[in-house]
């Protein structure tokens, strides 16, 4: 299947394994590495579009699973799609639901899907690699997820096994499936948990199907930094230099940098948000927790170095300390605006640093500051 | 004592009792009729002060008693006063902290003051005149409220007799507390309840105190619109005409445009945030509950003929009702920016009428179309 003509790739420079590409989409050009904040039902937590964007975030993530459920993705079908359901002009993608229904404690699963209790209803309910293609084509994102068999951590070897033939056999099922090729790029995922000769064998498998871009999933599921650079590293060169690469659900700042350094070039992670809204914040020295007594007082902004709404807006670090104490949404809104800010600008540096040819330099000056301490 | 040079109020236009004008601060100009969105505890709930500032808000409020309480006016003082902690460079008021210590079951009201328990600490408190006020002087704001006594309703003629002769003798140990009158107007609270002769007496001795400004208190009680309207029409006439009047506390939009007409010009009300947090939105036809049924698939924005982010931004009213339903803290974040935006446009617009010379007709026609219904 070749690339549909609304999408392209295109690579600007390399630095060792990493890359600086542009990645085009229908709804506009992602340059990466590139990093998504995550709008799982359709909003990225206590910011708006426009705190999303004047981040510097070109694309955004929405949940397939989530969206299916509530408002169901008819709905946002007859207000215009995600786009205009959620006010995000630019490029958007979805996941296919698979790490969702995956995560279930009780559920069914065989060659056919995963069978579950809608959460909100009770109802018996059924993830297919059928369905969840009909649900990203509804909701309409510019990048749509394989539906994928997303092995947990640990797993044996057998499990992981099953895990690429299913994924692999679903893969089918999806490209069959998908209505609208012309302007909804499908990526396929890299599955095979720890072990190189399923992940190898998974990824080779893809490749042939030549999609539009790639994804190395069943990683952020509990195996730590070690483990996820030895996937990542491993699986990174075994997919197509002019593709996209998407590491999914990734991660911490230190997994991001060296994930680019490997290659990848997509990612996608709640961490920002999430532990905004729980009063922790990224600095260049490092996380800080803005509700631990020591901020009481503290008349300077997050980050001196940095140039988002609350830092350059000359919030203290005190005011932000007492709207968490006073339990304000402003806190959430502020400290999340600041943390995907840093986001941005990480992956912003890091491919100043590509362009440059200093990515390794850059990488680790940057960690050796972060890992300082403030 | 005549009004601090910093200070001044100028009338444009007068348009029957409705007044148009323009009250000059420290921290700049604000056009009457004006409305002030509430900063309880130095933020107004879910808006940045960019997003606040956006709606054409000129002043904001801050509640004495919740920001002495935590995180302590020396703090705030030492950050640079409220203008520099909560980041707001605008005129900002702040009131007595009287009417929260009066809200509190249990207390000891003296003449002396009001002792209470802190609610965070459990610690014995008192507030007095003098406390207030040295609270309000390291807080900062531009106009800073007497210490007064809030009386409650319903309340008999002797208990409204007794707040009144409180709050002139307050009044008097206000000023003499006040350590900075140049650069912060205190403005004085006519109380009374519903007693004419009482009102008449408490505003006549605090005209001839010559203060920067007047309010009107011990309203938004629980006397209903009607006895608000009473009241507000029985003391507006006894306040000075040069002197800018604020009718605390006040409230729905049909209170304003009924004070407005009785001669008030400011006015601050928790309603446009704390409603946008239950999912109730202001519309030209009436309040909607955007968290009805209803709305679960109407693609229109809340008020077709508003310009705030969230409707010229085109978000749905399914959408909306989507994020209430999911818990998302952009709901607030949207209808809060709405009803303020709401609540500015409102006083902008009764402003144009008064400038017009036809404030009685925009009124009638304003309600004629706010009470149709949507």
């Amino acid at each position: 299947m070749a690339a549909a003509p609304a999408f392209s790739f295109g690579l600007e420079a390399r630095a060792g394994a990493a890359r600086a590409g542009v990645f085009e989409t229908p709804h506009g050009r992602v340059h990466t590495p590139a990093f998504m904040p995550v709008g799982t039902h359709g909003a990225v937590k206590a910011m708006t579009p426009e705190q999303v964007a004047a981040t510097g975030a070109e694309m955004v993530l929405a949940n397939t699973y989530h969206l299916a459920l509530r408002p169901g993705e008819g709905l946002v079908q007859k207000l215009g799609g995600l786009h205009g359901f959620m006010r995000w002009p630019g490029p958007i993608l979805t996941d296919s639901g698979g790490f969702q229904v995956f995560s279930i404690p009780k559920k069914e699963i065989s060659d056919r899907g995963v069978r579950f209790s809608n959460e909100l209803t009770g109802d018996a309910m059924e993830l297919t690699p059928e369905r969840s293609i009909e649900i990203q084509n509804a909701l309409g994102a510019d990048v749509i997820m394989a539906f994928d068999e997303c092995t947990p951590y640990p797993a044996d070897e057998k499990l992981a096994a099953t895990g690429v033939r299913r994924t692999l056999a679903w893969m089918e099922r999806c490209l069959a499936a998908h209505q609208r090729p012309n302007d909804q790029a499908l990526f396929g995922i890299v599955q095979g948990s720890v072990y190189e000769k399923l992940r190898e064998r998974c990824a080779e498998a893809l490749v042939a199907l030549d999609l539009v871009g790639y994804a190395i999933g069943g990683v952020s599921v509990g195996e730590g930094h070690e483990l996820l650079c030895r996937i990542t590293s491993f699986c990174a060169p075994l997919l197509p230099e002019h593709k996209p690469r998407y590491l999914m659900g990734v991660g911490l700042p230190e997994d991001l940098v060296a994930a680019i350094g490997y290659g990848m070039d997509l990612f996608d992670c709640v961490i920002p948000t999430r532990y905004a809204r729980s009063g922790v914040a990224f600095t260049a020295r490092g996380r800080i927790r803005l509700t631990n007594r020591r901020y009481r007082r503290d008349g300077y902004p997050i980050d001196t170095s940095c140039d988002c709404t609350a830092c350059a807006g000359g919030f203290a670090r005190a005011y932000l300390h007492h709207l968490f104490a006073a339990n304000e949404i402003l806190s959430a809104i502020l400290v999340s605006t600041h943390n995907v800010r840093f986001y941005e600008r990480l992956v912003q540096n890091a491919r100043a640093a590509i362009l440059a040819g200093a990515y390794d330099d850059w990488r680790q000056a940057f960690l050796a500051q972060y890992r300082a301490g403030d």
